[in-house]
């Protein structure tokens, strides 16, 4: 929120998914053209290219790499799957310091085979076994609370307490969290967390959206801001209290935006986040 | 958890949703031919039929009426809409007197067109209205926090912990607590406030089904027990650790279970509620 020059999009990053019919090159050149100035980087936008002169082909369109999207799913029963992981999220933290982004997000992971208990100590682990690696590459990792409707099999870390007690656990600056509106919306506690995740120096990233009602798709039915009943003015209000003076990440998936044209619809982005953020 | 007899069903209740192909005199034949001695009424079971027969007849059956699903839906933007969820609150009340059970669910409600806190607030308002109905009728109310996913339009109560605040802000026997798997199994403080809703004695009812991976419908996905993620034998240890005594429920609504043929379901069922409850 920025009352004093609403028109202002200095602050907007776009998610590389929330315009996914785009390959990165023409993510960069219309986000650019657009005045928009941070860009965070899904991993297959990454496919089959150079990692290093992608990002210098970010830089040179003027974006700020926010950060890579994303590592994580640490969590499985089988031991192999878990080192499988470990493995994947140090070439995460490689890409992400070859595109030259301090941040990788992580998607915390779970196995419905198993306790969430056990889950929640296998992302401990995870976290703390790629730790030094990402303390030498100086990438910092965000963990993301997801929805309790992922508790099942993508996030045993639901709430933003959770999350919070994670990172302080670590009690690194190089682990944080992702504060992302759709998934937290609906906690009581928000609020008080979000403060507690600034005090700490936790608060590494912020990710808005809406939720449509109803929603119809378990991943891909999100809304931009405005087309559903999340409050992501003053949500972002309680984030910027605490100091937070980082992008605003637009992160939609959407079925239905997909199809649209994307040039057109990255107007409307732009709209939903001057309007309704 | 009867691990001196695991065969005993005599604390299965069965929702007449479950089986929903079926209206009430089938599935209290077909229940009561099981073994089976609780049931929980769906109201719209008892369109075009006199309610007090309808009890009597379930009552015929031997089956005890566990409770009425389900009052609630108070807030609304508009006020005219807040009224009509009152006098339907109240309907609601004397059906389940008329039927000859103590309980009443509720699912509380929400309104996507204003902020969770004023839902919260209508709900509040909502149960101090019809308060003395019940009380008069001898019907007690049970609050049943819904999962997070409902928050924009069926209820704005979203954990275990925020319907025990509220039911003990209302301090009356009349006012307690539904603890469901399916919306609370994915709360790290959901053993804590399992133990809380028990030792304020608001534990009014327990309900039963699986979370299945993945899951493919917000509303008609459940699963039945076995079916999916959630540990309901301990989550029912814990209930059971608190001195409840009551009826296990088994409440699944699924698209796909009710195209089957509802008698061999109902085997399905009870195998379920043996092995995995």
């Amino acid at each position: 929120m920025n009352p004093s020059n609403p028109t202002d999009i200095s602050k907007l990053c776009i998610h590389t998914i929330t315009t996914n019919p785009w390959n990165i090159e023409e993510a960069a050149q219309n986000y650019s053209a657009a005045g928009v100035k941070g860009i965070t980087v899904w991993r297959d936008a990454l496919q089959a290219r150079n990692i290093q002169q992608t990002g210098q082909m970010l830089r040179d369109q003027g974006l700020s790499i926010v950060s890579l999207c994303r590592g994580g799913f640490f969590p499985a029963k089988d031991i192999d799957k878990r080192r499988l992981a470990i493995d994947d999220n140090r070439r995460a933290i490689e890409e992400a310091h070859q595109l030259g982004t301090s941040m990788i997000v992580l998607v915390c992971g779970a196995d419905p085979r198993q306790s969430l208990e056990d889950s929640r100590k296998q992302i401990r682990d995870g976290i703390a076994t790629v730790l030094a690696d990402a303390v030498a590459a100086g990438v910092k990792l965000a963990i993301e609370p997801l929805h309790p409707m992922y508790a099942d099999a993508r996030s045993a870390i639901n709430t933003l307490a959770q999350a919070n007690d994670l990172a302080e656990e670590f009690n690194s600056p190089f682990v944080g969290v992702a504060v992302d509106v759709y998934h937290l919306w609906w906690d009581p506690a928000l609020k008080k967390e979000i403060k507690r995740c600034g005090q700490n120096e936790n608060l590494f990233a912020f990710h808005i959206c809406d939720w449509r009602t109803p929603t119809t798709d378990f991943l891909n039915d999100r809304g931009l801001m405005g087309d559903g009943c999340i409050p992501v003015k003053q949500i972002r209000s309680w984030v910027e209290a605490t100091g937070f003076n980082g992008f605003v990440e637009v992160e939609v998936f959407s079925n239905n935006y997909w199809k649209e044209n994307q040039a057109d619809y990255l107007k409307k982005v732009i709209n939903a986040y001057k309007e309704h953020s």
